[in-house]
């Protein structure tokens, strides 16, 4: 605690996701001064078939925000 | 936001999560008023040895509820 | 299950959040051909200073997206 | 309801899963009293390289707490 | 981890928390192995207007399910 | 997306909570070459009565930890 959980798109990498955890987790102590021993971080590989906006999957063609997450 | 989360039994189909993304969607805009663009889903498969009523796994034999989930 | 777990602003009203739960229910029957028995909805009202889309709260007065959720 | 959500290294048996819905449903009943019928219990894998703490994830060599979980 | 998130009617005392995190935590300990010092439990209390089965709040006098949770 | 849930000690100041969802999204920008206008975060107060960890409230003087959280 606190303890962060991060919803994205399958696909990254264990590299990506180690530094996600550092910088997630650097920010935490930056921001509210705990120490990175008290910061938990988990990640949740979603697949682009199981996450919508608008009504719309985005493994669909025409899924709205062409924003890359 | 608003942002949904569902839960369901693993082995829908792709076709089966459009269709209830659309669903969810109009559903929401219906009755908060918001834009379909502000509306996000999100699916979660769960296997039947993960899920327990009454301390029974459902892929057990004798698992309570005989409601198709 | 399956369980709908809905995320929005603060706010709604309960005949709103009965409202929604009755349509989400409806929109899951007709997706997934479960009975309305299966369906559980849960209500999580988030404020405003707890959310946040390009690093701003939505209780800030720039915070991005001008749609209303 | 209660529903409990239970996150942990994967790689439990369904035997394991088994034994733990049983029991986590019991100790509900006892501290609760509700009806066991009333307990639900959903299981979440999670891989070690979804998982970090201080930063590292736990399927790093240096992975600070060397508690089994 | 293993972390637990127990979601429940609001309205159980901090003496019902208590026994629940203590007998939860001792449930787990005995089907998985774990330390008890690994076992995260955390409760949300949800309003009965927060949480519907069948499209029906809790809150509302025809609500289904008659069992007490 | 990403979506980012973090849990913490209730107690945390707007300010608080507005600088952890800047240096968030920022930490995310940087490991995963994201828009930040893609990073959404959410915060949820936690009270120490509704926490435990090894069967220990975080309200009770005893509760393990020392670290601020």
């Amino acid at each position: 605690m606190p303890t962060l959980r991060v919803e994205m798109f399958a696909g990254r990498t264990v590299e990506q996701k180690r530094a996600l955890a550092r910088e997630l987790t650097d920010a935490t102590v930056r921001a509210l001064g705990v120490p990175a021993s008290a910061v938990e971080v988990m990640f949740f590989d979603i697949e682009r078939s199981d996450w919508a906006v608008a009504g719309k999957l985005f493994s669909d063609p025409s899924a709205a925000p062409p924003v890359q997450t």
